[in-house]
């Protein structure tokens, strides 16, 4: 149990990889970060010709005890709601999933509500939520083992039962931000103040009372987080559905898929997962740089460069689903274009301009 | 001729359609921009429902005396040989064009090259590229006015010949950046230093001499450009293509279309619209801030907000065929997506929270 084998991409293929992309009829370097994600999924997958095969969203939900703490601008009864809505097709992911034929997934890790009569929820849960954070750790060790290890089954299974090779991972859990912005602070070391945002739409004095009670709430377990490994200090400040799509973003690196990750909370994920082994990044693309304070910092520590910035802040995996579009591009460019050879056109070289 | 008539878009149903955006399940403005993209998309289609048809982009090729002066990293030459690359479909506007269903037309505003023979370019020309701005007017004022009027003409017969409700303008002209940086000082009045960039890929160097030859070219035209009005202006500084595009533009907006606006030279095009009437910029979505110099600037001179960042440096319509799936899930939404009544999701506002 949680002995992830994460090897570094390829680069085996690295510099024909590359050299194919500069023989493509275009400047050097002119399709941008379009050749970045390029030359990322073709190391991936290890070969000049890369495909997207049945690109898949799972969408991991829970509760959060901290949201008696009224940090968030919506009740927790909103995540059952929402779980519901995204089974009947109703919610934006489902929207931009049926756009792009990527298919859904939706996980219960933890939403305070029984989904029995509703089968195409699947149920990996030990707990109608976490418990208050402002009070307590969230979880026990054994439960955020238990966790990591259920969202690592699902990736393993999703890869026995199709040949996908690009998983995306979105969350839906009122109250998420909360964890997610101790989280950040305890990994980065980054101010808590600049870790904490408006959520799904706080206004001034609501932020100011989230940033109180968050204070508080680190305050409380820091006598534990000064010694304490990774595993803990996930068991304390996380949430069910981000210990998941930690699991599955550690088991998707370990099988070499492409990992799409959504706003804030999936890049915390993301971060704690590097706390596993950093390789797990190698495998990441990150799809949208969200509104929520907090991101921009965090994307920045991670060295990462969003492919969108739209401002969203909704989460459910909405900005991979927003962002497939351009890795089909970049796949597109390097298996279709025609090379300055092909084409017949001059690729003449700055230096023997100007002569 | 050059008599357009472009109604502002309608603000008729612009409540309902805020309405309709508000009432979907997720928090207010939390999908960000694709909300704004919505908005628009429906007012100019004076609905609730927006639909996009038959999605057309369309390359104006031309070819510019002041490429001899080495204000670019490739030869003119490399113009008709990439035409030549779109017709026979080897290029990445193809790729991505076929990637989303969008059709693709190229237009011969004035490629130093005989196509006849390649019955797939439109040909639309008066000469074998412009005059070397360094010495003399690009134009003259007759050409620029038949060169406005064939541009208008081809949406409108695009329009009558098919249903297309968006289109999209790219272009290909090596040493079109020298022409728009021009047009876009003297429109803007922004420092000339501050619009000129590095093009298709000039090094530091090459940059400086650039920049020489365009100020010396910008104070040759100074004593005719002080008085002129901006179809002087368009004839002295432009290019074929530019022209095209700003007669295109104008059409498009008279016949109530989205007009997609990709990177920088397209971004000048509508700048020059714009003198002609500033509704233009209503119908206009900013595909792509391209990293060409002096975009950014003309962006917020414009105070658009573009869909992309990608940091693409290729022009040819790329940046609107990759926006163009960020369009239709903006539609998808306001289209697909189920209202916290049919949802059941409680829309509790941030008022009653903390109470």
């Amino acid at each position: 149990m949680l002995d992830f084998s994460i090897k570094p991409v390829s680069k085996e293929k690295r510099e024909s990889i590359q050299q194919k992309i500069d023989t493509k009829t275009k400047p050097l370097g002119a399709l941008g970060q379009l050749e970045k994600l390029a030359l990322q999924i073709a190391c991936i997958q290890n070969t000049e010709t890369p495909r997207l095969q049945n690109p898949h969203i799972a969408v991991f939900a829970a509760d959060h005890g901290i949201a008696q703490e009224g940090v968030s601008a919506y009740p927790s009864e909103v995540t059952a709601q929402m779980v519901l809505n995204f089974v009947r097709g109703g919610a934006a992911i489902n929207a931009f999933c049926r756009q792009h034929n990527i298919a859904l997934s939706v996980i219960d890790a933890g939403v305070n509500f029984d989904f029995q009569s509703h089968t195409s929820v699947i149920s990996q849960k030990t707990a109608f939520g976490t418990k208050n954070i402002a009070h307590s750790p969230a979880m026990t060790l054994a439960e955020c083992q238990w966790h990591l290890q259920k969202g690592a089954e699902w990736v393993q299974q999703l890869c026995q039962d199709t040949q996908c090779n690009i998983i995306g991972l979105g969350e839906m859990g009122i109250g998420n931000t909360s964890a997610s912005a101790l989280l950040m602070h305890h990994f980065t070391k980054i101010d808590l103040h600049d870790c904490i945002g408006k959520g799904t739409g706080l206004n001034e004095t609501q932020l100011i009372h989230k940033q109180k009670v968050l204070t508080r709430a680190y305050h409380l377990h820091q006598p534990t987080l000064e010694s304490a490994n990774w595993l803990t200090a996930l068991a304390t400040l996380g949430g069910y559905e981000i210990v998941q799509m930690c699991g599955a973003m550690l088991q998707a690196a370990q099988n070499q898929l492409l990992i799409l990750i959504d706003g804030f909370i999936a890049s915390v994920a993301l971060l704690v997962a590097c706390q596993v082994s950093i390789h797990v990044k190698d495998y990441a693309v990150f799809c949208h740089q969200s509104a929520e304070r907090g991101h921009e910092a965090l994307l920045q520590y991670l060295k990462a460069e969003p492919l969108l910035r739209l401002n969203l802040r909704l989460g459910e995996g909405t900005g991979c689903a927003l962002a497939y579009p351009l890795l089909e591009s970049a796949v597109i460019f390097l298996n279709e274009m025609a090379t300055f050879e092909q084409a017949g056109v001059s690729n003449i070289t700055n230096e023997v301009m100007l002569g």
